[in-house]
């Protein structure tokens, strides 16, 4: 396929691409650390299987829909880091899902952990122990993991070990932090599974921000997702510089109308994420001082800090603040390769539930 | 179909939708405006069937492949309220499209105009001159549409009118004071296409938190959107009172970890929309004074504001902040009628371009 789709569509430079999914598995070997890419920032089999032809163990995703997918599409180690609430649905499909590959979920509470039992055991769905490092979602207290795991195993499941996701590495200044946080909640909940006389396989932690300062001395699995793409996020806040961006939106300006500049991706294609820190609703690959000044459904009003405005009908890229939002509203992404364009499907887009 | 899905979902009500769109068409009957539905809020084939089977002129889109979508659905009057920049592909596609159905587009440049002529005329694609009348993304000086007007017509294409969003609406105590904007844009926009000697057929407006306070004496036909569902938005701007809301996002409760009420339905399912104004990153329909405080891909954190959590396990209705960026991230959505739960597709869901 070589004609491009009408804007706005999403873009994927493979290049970059297939080096952010390289260096990332070269970090993971260097430091002995388990790679588990979260997968809901692609939603792509192509990708998964790019992950994990460069040495990723599994793929980790957030709903049981992500899972079903890339069981489909041959992966056969999951992870949904997620506290599922396990109804009699959820264990049906738990149990499918446990037919073709090794699947783990997360679990944050002693009556979840009981209640996962009771619906799921002695099936070979194993538990993570979700704790909380900082960022104050889900997950039980560090301290409080052994007691859960305890109740997972008593209930009759296997215990793999513990996970927390330190979002609170979306600050400015915050990833080294958030990293150390992170180390120190999963060592704790380590510690109590050991003291409550559990093996501990696996302590899985890992944020694209806080990625670069990840303790592996304590940290045994990674799960970063963002890192593939990269967004306007990571740039803002230093985790990756604008030439490893690998995923734009392609945008027509298509108005000029009081001077301005308007484009055509609105916040149905790059999604309305901002963040407390983030300067704008998106930035221009090529325009670094230019920012997304106003977003509406299908209008990006943009501020080219006194470059000259595009001619109307021209094409930009843009960076999205949030790449999993953006490939989220999308059906396809389209990758560059050889000067042509192919399209890989979202397959799990909009998997909620 | 009776069995609900999986949690997080959208559910229609469909008293309150049907109460919406009769009391919108009753309202335009009364003021002696026609009413021209914008279908980007709800992309469904069905819910144009309530709209124009109730006195809709026709149906508004903001994309070509909306247009598509609703053309093959039977929908034969269709308004691109955009200012599509028209190439060679656009228009096939205008072309096609006017072989089923009335079309009119969006123009807001002499160049736009001259270009869309070019590649255009002498089909029976009709124009409408957007103005800006205070929201400041598109659209030419209201004095100005009188030289665009007169291009378009030159070029060979027919002027239908002219065409406004007051969006500025969206601000509290905005409404009434957005209204007389647009009314004032579109008056001097309408007398300087009369001063050119073009005939103007439609003047058209409308947003739905300026719809109360339209001027029918200089407006003859309104275009809003999200009067059929509401959502936070409209009841924290005062426009539409919670009673009304028809569009909720069925979630499940699935952590109280740290004392939190945390929800599946994530900024994947509700949008990630925050306008300045907004209490937070959504409301739920039952309980007024909650407040969703942190949003991520799959987690709602909720303030109850002293509320007692509901247990984990048990459903809640969550408003989002924006329907039309929630009904763009789902593929269906789930009607409840005498009890039951029948699924609408999103036709034409993610139709960006």
């Amino acid at each position: 396929m070589t004609v491009a789709p009408t804007t706005p569509y999403l873009r994927v430079d493979l290049d970059r691409l297939r080096r952010n999914v390289r260096r990332a598995a070269e970090w993971a070997a260097t430091h002995r650390v388990a790679l588990r890419p979260h997968a809901k920032t692609h939603k792509s089999p192509e990708i998964a299987r790019l992950q994990l032809g460069s040495g990723a163990v599994g793929l980790t995703v957030a709903t049981l829909g992500e899972a079903e997918v890339l069981a489909r599409h041959g992966c056969d180690d999951l992870f949904v880091a997620y506290p599922l609430w396990v109804d009699e649905r959820a264990a049906d499909r738990l149990r499918d899902l446990a037919e073709r590959a090794t699947v783990a979920i997360g679990v944050d509470s002693v009556e979840g952990a009981a209640r996962a039992g009771r619906l799921l055991a002695p099936f070979a769905v194993e538990v993570v122990v979700e704790v909380d490092s900082g960022q104050h979602r889900t997950g039980c207290r560090p301290d409080e993991a052994g007691a859960v795991a305890v109740a997972a195993a008593r209930a009759g499941l296997r215990v793999r070990g513990v996970f927390t996701f330190p979002g609170h590495s979306y600050a400015p200044d915050g990833r080294a932090a958030a990293a150390a946080d992170e180390a120190r909640a999963l060592g704790t909940a380590r510690d109590a599974l050991v003291r409550d006389g559990l093996e501990v396989a696996v302590v899985s932690g890992g944020s694209t921000p806080s990625w670069a300062h990840l303790d592996a001395g304590v940290v045994t699995e990674a799960r970063p997702g963002v890192y593939v793409f990269g967004d306007a996020q990571q740039w803002e806040l230093g985790a990756m510089p604008p030439e490893s961006l690998a995923l734009t939106c392609r945008a027509t300006v298509v108005s000029h109308a009081g001077g301005r500049t308007t484009l055509d991706s609105g916040s149905k294609a790059l999604g309305a994420d901002r963040a407390a820190y983030a300067t704008g609703w998106g930035r221009l690959l090529d325009h670094p001082e230019a920012r997304i000044v106003q977003l509406s459904e299908h209008h990006a009003v943009v501020d080219l800090a006194g470059e000259p405005l595009p001619p109307v009908g021209s094409q930009v890229d843009v960076v999205p603040n949030h790449c999993c939002a953006a490939v989220n509203l999308a059906d396809g992404l389209w990758v560059e390769e050889y000067g042509g364009l192919r399209r890989w499907p979202v397959a799990a887009r909009g998997r909620n539930g």
